[in-house]
């Protein structure tokens, strides 16, 4: 018999997660938006659509979410949602938040006799939909035994940290910090080449070849390289929304961290000069524009405004 | 018939490169060194010893150099030297210097018909002994063509950034800051990791694992997990050199670099606190410390000073 | 007849300016304080003790609070406390937090028919006592003209920032970032004259008689060449608060502020190393132990913890 | 009798240093302008014109050089122009230079008996003028005996730092540092003020008025309120060299100064954007571009290049 499970939150990271769910096979999947018209493709795929969040709760073993922050999981998953949930049901979510709240909710969560997993992943829009997502786990190990058969349906590895439920969101938030830094790195040693005549594809191709051949930085320096900011996998507005809540458990944990300080500054002069729309990969425009450069592919960026 | 080769500068990292001359079997290989007796394992092997620079440099085709610093390539191919060398010789220096001292010294060379090319390696000794270094060069295209079968028996890859011969250490600067960022950053991940209760192995195999697997982050983050900072493939002294070589060319160049500047500071604060001598992966004590945590195997790191 | 004014937290700073109210003998005053016993002085001094909050409050026609934080002056100024103040009161509020929330409260006030007037005040409790504090007020400026009689007895002059009830918080918040900045160039310039044989003192002294001739850096060069920071005028702990708040106003309007960044890692810094109970100005041992120096008087500050 | 000095270097700040000398009636004076039309108004005024330095060393009891940097002073002190000075003269050094290379000119000094006195001074053109200058010192004490009437007649006020020679120049880059330290938290300040509705004029006014009410902050401030940077009385360029001896001189003494980075890469940024020719004090641009605002009066500054 299939597991039933909900899915809420069929946006342009849930919605190829969803499918995949489906192409299983295994799972008899219902599923919410707050905009219905967001979940039809599902629908059409075989999804059984649940008019409100605790429809979607009320008759599932394993409810995912991925959802934009903490206000809106916070949200969704209210006293009458929890109250919803069949006893025994598992919430697993996929959402970007604080370490911190996902230790409120767990315990919310708990009154009611619903485990709560926190399950982050990496990944952008298209390695969802390939199936190569990395998962990061963290929470009631039985309940994660339980939710393994989901999570080996959506990415290519999970790496679990242990039953500290906010463990998952201490480690994405690192691994944020970690590939918004290498971009910046990236684009200040793309600035120093360009000044001194090395043009920054022979650079940034040579060390993608070589020392930093992983994914964070080849992604990262084709779209360096070609100066790809509008193309948006994730939004530098996103990524500042990240940076803070990197820096908000930074803070409450005593650690000071220079270059995050630094990655923050950068977001909010990228927000406050109409680019927050654009790429995070946009940040490496920082310092080549203070180092007078100009890359967007045949313009000037003021010019696009 | 044999190209003959000398090799100027043989101490850790020059010695098994010019092993792996001798090991080619296709060059007569005359070796210099300021402290003779750190030549003799090469003498050993083959080489023939040269008494002085300038003898050194008479004899042979190609003239390769491994020196520490800008001073001390200057003060090795001086005039002197530079008569010295047969008409159409050639200097291939493999030291990591200011890419404006680099044209200098091409125009002086260029002065006594004697061709420059810059070829900077990546690597540390035990890369440079199993022809693993990765090597960049400029300099003039005939020259380069010439040298090329020394660099093949040297390393795993060529790079070349064209004729505008301080390229390749534009290019050099450049990686040692983006591999010295990739430390710090790091650092930062691992001190916010752990004191939210994350270990930093947990959290940075799993990086080195999935989105940063590539050679340097799988490199520094074992040693950052190890706290093995004793074992040094280069040291946080000679990282704060090669920093503020690049700082210079940023100066120059007039091309901000806020990380940059900070792992200049976090050097200075290395060498200010007893730690210079440390590997360069020590830098990841500095945001481990400012957090309040300490790292080194078993005790504090001020109990070993 | 007198102006009957209710003064809510009467702590180290509130209660030197309650104590210059019943001085000017114009005003009735009734005090509260959670703790009772900290306005027992106050009480031997002629002011009336309120059981409540809301018993202060009903009672006045100028209700003053001086507060740790935005959560306590929420928790007081509820529902319950705006209902008790007699249509027409005004709740001036000397107390430091976000523009936002002061926002906030002035339009749960207004539905009360409570004016709300925001009047952060400089100075520490010896500038309180000697009626030397500088006032920032905000507010609607009928209410400004009905407080002045009070501000005029507790300071040595008011600067007025309009209607916009935010404003005056903003003030605050940039002039301790204006003073914590000073501490930090001072700590770095310090660091710089002492590893290169000039004491601190001379150099410091040299400043304050000369250039920076001004009550900031008098006071608190003073504390960095005595190394006297135990004497807390003003703890590190609520500096950073204070950094806290400045940060989320930047973020709010998308402001980057670099300095404002460091200070506030310099702080967690402090926090994260035992030192958060010592004086703000304490910053100035970070660039001091950052270069190798020790300041605290006779000893070094590790040996004290 | 009149005391024999010669004065070189006339430029902004050495004219009415020079004309001070003059009219203080107690010195006869020669002067030397590498562009002799430089001086023709110092002689206009009764001074002598010697046609080489060399000249106007040779006939003096103390030479007073105010040149632009290390080079300059070490190419105009070199051993011809030791050697023309008379046995016991006094070389008295206005030049802001690093501090090891006045160690090194005081040392080839000496071996000519030449004493070397540094004596770098605070205060733009104008305060010149005024003999409103501040002066740090530092060199043999004898030497400073003697020359003591000339400073008298340059500058309000003289402050000694012994007799390490290096002292005075610690003391003028640490000044520097300090009062660009304050431009920058002022325009960061100021940033966060009008992004959040306070006019930045308001907010300076009341902060120079009171807290920091002080030569520098309050010149500044004006210069700052008023977007007034094309009036120049100390340009970005200057400021960068100033920031960059600092930083030498921080580097060779292991001494982090996270600030004073700072500091250098926002003018390398003001001259990467053809900013350099500005006064200092545009250093507040940056935060307020960065922060999404325009300052100068009436059009972006963009629009005036």
């Amino acid at each position: 018999m299939n597991t039933r499970v909900s899915f809420i939150g069929t946006g342009k990271l849930g919605t190829p997660m969803a499918l995949n769910l489906l192409a299983a096979g295994t799972f008899d999947l219902t599923v919410y938006n707050l905009t219905p018209a967001k979940a039809r493709h599902l629908v059409e795929q075989g999804a059984k659509l649940a008019p409100t969040a605790e429809d979607a709760a009320s008759d599932a073993q394993i409810i995912i979410t991925v959802l934009a922050d903490d206000h809106a999981v916070t949200a969704v998953a209210d006293d009458s949602f929890l109250s919803a949930c069949p006893p025994g049901a598992i919430h697993l979510s996929l959402c970007i938040i604080r370490p911190a709240t996902t230790e409120k909710l767990a315990e919310t969560h708990a009154r009611h006799n619903v485990a709560y997993v926190a399950a982050p992943v990496f990944g952008r829009p298209e390695a969802a939909a390939a199936k190569r997502l990395w998962i990061c786990t963290s929470g009631p190990a039985a309940a994660k035994t339980r939710v393994r058969p989901v999570l080996d349906a959506l990415g290519q590895g999970v790496y679990d940290f242990g039953e500290d439920v906010g463990a998952a969101n201490v480690v994405k938030l690192a691994g944020n910090f970690l590939l918004t830094a290498a971009i910046e790195a990236m684009g200040e040693a793309a600035a120093l080449a360009e000044k001194n005549g090395v043009p920054r594809a022979l650079l940034l191709n040579m060390f993608t070849q070589t020392l930093f051949n992983c994914p964070i930085y080849n992604n990262y320096a084709q779209r360096i390289i070609a100066a790809d900011f509008d193309n948006v996998g994730f939004s530098a507005k996103l990524a500042l929304k990240d940076m803070r809540l990197a820096l908000d458990t930074a803070t409450a944990s005593d650690t000071p961290m220079p270059i995050l300080s630094l990655l923050r500054d950068r977001f909010l002069t990228a927000l406050a000069n109409d680019q927050g729309h654009l790429d995070a990969s946009a940040l490496a425009l920082r310092p080549a524009q203070d180092a007078g450069l100009s890359w967007f592919p045949n313009k000037n960026v003021e010019d696009r405004k």
